[in-house]
């Protein structure tokens, strides 16, 4: 087999891993938590975990390895770079709408806004997000962005975009955390401690979140899984020689 | 300055932030929540959060980069690898001691075990890491293994070394999050979401613990600040391509 076979093959896990936690976020707030409204009620809230989950992870996790995919090689590497923009900036507009409907819920019920640790990583991760986006932006679509530039912003570029993603699993798997302790109480129903089936399938769906971050990351560290560099592009990394 | 110096500045910010790390969570657990014990109390809970920090996070940070120092580089590797070796050793021991403490903790106050997603993922942290310990020896340290079995198990234990870091992190952070809301409830004092002075001071040593794993990743994202490789690990690369 050659490797693109087990490339394509990762790569179908990671988009069966990503569909599989969208499909269960959605469960867990539809069927366990209530469905949704955008009405400043508990099942506003709902929105939350599934826009953050299915924008700042998956569509994120999945943006992040466009470029990776065998068969975008022979086309130009600036409609890929759309199509990277493009998904990334959907990723963060869910992500924003995520936000919103936390917010908008927390006015509702005047449940103070940003004390846990949960809020303080996701604050941080949306907007290392929306700055990198920018950046990105600025420096490789702008047609007049100096060599210099792009070449120095490149290594910068694909840290940043790593330390996302450890952001987002990290606020990921404390906000499901922090839900469950929050609403299995034992006041309506069975306590967490007692690991009742929701508690089950809602750890399940951390564990399966990680796991899809993680299959992210094997892709990201396979070297001879990159884009093949063009002779432009090698000009760029001859003046820095960074190729993560 | 030469590229070392960069990296002497990264690796000096990259210590500090580790003990930071470790005294802040020391102060925690001795200033807020009581101080220590080793007798099934609540004070034997407290040096869960303080040996899982220091262990799984920050000696396993640290003990990951080693080979990076250049000052190593004139040595032989096989010196480092015994040092590494035993830095990861020492940091499995302390994270096995700090899981220790919370099961005697729960079998005192009969509290079920492993029913929340931060003992989900940290207990499948501390058996992957102890895991890649027994395969880095098996691979690395013994002098019989052949060849093809180091190169090939290469780039499996250095995506596994950034998989565990990724999922120490994880659990850090939704274990605080959990100790957070299962301790400021508001019954003895302020709750939680009041943000009293625990709470700041907790969620700080939190993003401190983030910003530490993240510092660790830019060292291991900068190809130049690799070990150079010998003509005997040469030879093993060229059987196997990925050096990441």
């Amino acid at each position: 087999m050659g490797p693109s076979v087990y490339f394509y093959v990762t790569y179908v896990l990671c988009l069966c891993l990503g569909l599989l936690c969208v499909l269960l976020v959605s469960c867990w707030s539809s069927q366990w938590r209530g469905g949704f409204a955008w009405d400043g009620s508990a099942l506003q809230f709902n929105w939350h975990p599934v826009l953050m989950v299915s924008g700042l992870v998956v569509l994120y996790g999945n943006a992040v390895v466009v470029y990776r995919i065998p068969f975008t090689w022979k086309q130009r590497k600036h409609t890929w770079k759309l199509v990277h923009a493009g998904l990334m900036i959907i990723a963060l507009f869910l992500s924003f709408l995520g936000l919103c409907a936390v917010f908008d819920f927390h006015r509702g019920f005047h449940i103070p806004d940003l004390y846990s640790l949960h809020s303080w990583m996701g604050i941080c991760t949306v907007v290392m997000f929306a700055f990198q986006w920018s950046l990105g932006l600025a420096g490789f679509l702008f047609p007049c962005s100096p060599s210099w530039f792009r070449s120095t912003l490149k290594p910068v570029h694909i840290w940043i975009g790593k330390a996302v993603l450890i952001l987002s699993l990290t606020s990921c798997i404390s906000g499901i955390t922090e839900k469950l302790l929050l609403t299995l109480t034992g006041a309506t129903g069975e306590p967490y401690n007692s690991l009742p089936e929701e508690a089950k399938f809602v750890n399940s769906l951390g564990v399966l979140i990680m796991v899809f971050g993680l299959v992210v990351f094997v892709i990201l560290s396979k070297n001879k899984w990159q884009r093949p560099q063009t002779d432009n592009e090698n000009t760029h990394l001859l003046l820095h020689e960074d190729v993560i």
